[in-house]
């Protein structure tokens, strides 16, 4: 296994940090790394947004819905799918202008989750570490207002920052005859999914002290049971996004 | 800069490979690692397609548009946006299931795009290369047909991968000042969109001997001015997502 790999195979999601800031130096190494992504047709369909300033991290770990690591965190990232620098394109050669289409959001979904994969395993090189913040959804309206987010941007998902101040283990993944298939789709899953229930039960038992029994497919038919953060649709409409035409 | 942030840094797209094949482990090193990729709430809505097959890769490469490279790459692995396991799980535990709203949308095409830029990554830093395929989307339907997707699954992004058989200089990206604000939205970046412009023009001109002469808002106003594979949005709504009520 090489460096590369071996670092990717450790990530933890870590949500507990040590006084210690990051150097400008570290900022930009991360984010300079970061924008070498792949790209869907040289759009670069995103922007980042760096957030040190204390008051505006307690404000968006609120927004979150109260995830007390985004304010502790030294440096929050907040990576945004971004069109407006292509509307200002469309109209500095006068042309016309459409994003409105289920593509265009995965593209940039896409282009901008490239960036913050690359983002969160070049922090996780120099010693640091943190997580993926989808909760920046929750209120996305508030949280346009507060970063002053123009028409055709949106933000997609968080990244806290900082130096770890906790060890945790590493929750099981999917297992990879489920995740992996070859050829063609795997139909039948039952298998594999009954043993990785199995293994998410043996996970939370051990890590509760017997007080948290739950399986995998117990807690996705609970997640995927009712229409998660319905009010986005909207949001994303007023943005320029999945225009209903 | 150490060994994780030189290899994203060096990231180029790969398009001829040579003959020689990937091994077993490289294949499982790479989607191993992958999957060790932040989830959103531990859905992993993704499933990796492996596809060695040279008939099938020679359709995909057609459906893809005519991608040459996709039928030459040893490795094909289309990356896909994956609920149907947790169709299975609602079902098992007899709850609701909804997945029909934007928010499943982006956590499913987040979840599968961190996968994906890890794969890349993985099989760069094993001295391979190859190019991500979003023309995957082309035409949906028979990519569904061929690689027999289920309801609730779709194809978000292919890439390629093979030892690298040829050299090529890096795209330039947006500058840092643009793609990277500090604390809000940074409106005015006319400055380094100018500047951009006249990168990308020198990266064209140097790159086809003075025959090609674009610029990024130039190439952009093109992209952005008609509504790019308008088909997904039917297709995206027959498989189970973006449900009109």
């Amino acid at each position: 296994m090489n460096k590369v790999i071996n670092q990717m195979s450790a990530h933890r999601s870590i949500r507990a940090y040590t006084d210690q800031a990051l150097s400008e130096q570290q900022i930009e190494e991360i984010t300079t790394a970061a924008r070498w992504a792949s790209t869907s047709n040289h759009v670069q369909a995103y922007t980042v947004i760096t957030i040190r300033n204390q008051e505006k991290k307690k404000r968006l770990a609120e927004l979150a819905g109260g995830q007390s690591w985004v304010e502790q965190c030294p440096v929050f990232f907040v990576i945004c799918v971004d069109y407006s620098r292509h509307k200002y394109a469309s109209e500095k050669h006068q042309t016309t202008f459409d994003v409105g289409g289920a593509e265009q959001l995965l593209v940039g979904a896409v282009d901008a989750a490239l960036v913050a994969q690359n983002m969160q395993l070049a922090s996780e090189s120099l010693g640091l570490g943190g997580v993926m913040i989808g909760g920046i959804r929750n209120q996305p309206e508030q949280v346009s207002e507060l970063l002053q987010l123009p028409k055709y941007v949106f933000p997609l998902v968080g990244l806290t920052v900082g130096y770890p101040d906790q060890q945790i283990a590493q929750k099981p993944r999917l297992p990879q005859a489920a995740a992996v298939h070859q050829e063609v789709y795997a139909s039948d899953q039952i298998a594999e999914l009954t043993q990785y229930d199995q293994d998410m039960h043996d996970y939370y038992v051990t890590r509760t002290a017997g007080t948290r029994h739950s399986t995998w497919t117990e807690m996705m038919a609970a997640y995927t049971s009712v229409r998660k953060r319905a009010h986005i649709d909207q949001y994303l409409e007023r943005q320029g996004f999945l225009q209903k035409d």
